[in-house]
């Protein structure tokens, strides 16, 4: 493709994976090195003590870094590898991941993302911190999410 | 509790998290520092060129280790953060998560675990491979996954 | 100890680590959550390109995020694991590892730090970043750096 | 250059990094997706406990993984990122940073390592363990350790 994405492009390929609509994720907001994904905090995605399960939210984080890194480029991002630190137990009524680029280069970009719990109040809280690694990928090679 | 768990006991764990029941992981093995979930590959959990979804990947090896870390403590194991990286898009029948403790004290433990992919002949091949931290707590402060 | 250790306390812990004189590293900021370590960019630093090592970037980045953990417990924080990640050479006269604690239980530190090289002009451009966990350790126990 | 480069010319690529040089870094096994680098226990490597600072065992495993990196491929290795968790206090007389590589392709080679102490009798204990990127550049390019 010729430039980068803008939104509402972003929002085809989220809607085109089917586990984000699984767990009925958003995209509300992509451009300049940002993105951010939202999540309403459903009772199925929680783990035994009744928090949003870590694994919600290493793949909000995840995504949100790969929609962070679409933004830089023209060509597909694939997720190399990422890390999470988890900070909260997560929940309130929903989640926010908000991803920005430190620095996005021809072949790889590195991101780092917070993911927040967002309260009955509107009130953030921080509850995961990430940081990964997106490769970019031709369009012929793209394999991973 | 006295003791570490046994599988039965672990199994009433993993269908507690209504997360892990939306996905329908099982846990196949666990016991002497290891353990191993294993989730069929359903279209719903694939990202938009048809693989698994990364945040998938990220699940199952988050909550591997966790229930790996179980294994070694009559604690509760609470993730405090992992790594995952992506070695190869996910596809086949489904996919095997094995997590194994390095090394477990009394308050963390360090955990490794090798994402599989089992193709339709029951050959598999390493799609993830993962590293993480998890913390033990009491019962009553027990609030991650 | 009473209470968290402050900048001359914290220089002398320093001080202390016989690694981090064989570097030339110095302590510059202390406090609030924050540490900022200091470091000339000398040749005997170097990989086999004239760049500073990857390996001098991630002691120092390691180094800078137990320091911040410190500012935040009157226990002895010990790494328990970290992740960098190299966004370019790094270069110039000095480099700069600031570390910050995202969040600091009784138990664990969450911290990211960001390291810069500094130019001959005192321009800054960052070289890496990094993510990690300290723990917390009482007196007796307290074995890593 | 052709083909994948021997244990004499990594030995050389090894000597001609000052930074190895000033720690007294032993290449000591090379192929195959793997690669060892041995280190003594010196007085200067230690933090203020009297254990190897864990910046010498983060810049040993990251040496390592690229070192291995760099036996399945005629490009030059340069690590992109990588994650290290500590298990125990590193003492002995020796380090060994064991690194094989788990996936290579084209562009990156995702690696894992263990960090072993070498007691006065032989014996090893694992005291970190790491996984960590590595991306494959042309020579022209070729910045980071």
């Amino acid at each position: 493709m010729n430039g980068t994405p803008d939104l509402a492009f972003a929002r085809k390929i989220l809607a085109a994976q089917p586990f984000s609509a699984l767990l009925g994720t958003r995209l509300v907001a992509f451009g300049d090195g940002e993105a951010t994904l939202e999540l309403d905090n459903r009772e199925d995605l929680r783990q035994q003590y009744g928090y949003v399960h870590g694994g919600v939210l290493a793949y909000v984080a995840e995504n949100a870094m790969a929609f962070a890194a679409g933004t830089a480029s023209g060509n597909r991002p694939l997720t190399a590898g990422f890390t999470i630190d988890y900070v909260r137990p997560a929940d309130g009524t929903s989640l926010l991941a908000r991803a920005r680029v430190v620095r996005a280069g021809r072949g790889l970009a590195v991101c780092r993302c917070d993911v927040v719990c967002v309260g009955p109040d509107g009130g953030e809280t921080v509850c995961a911190v990430a940081q990964g690694t997106i490769s970019f990928a031709p369009a012929a090679a793209a394999g991973r999410s």
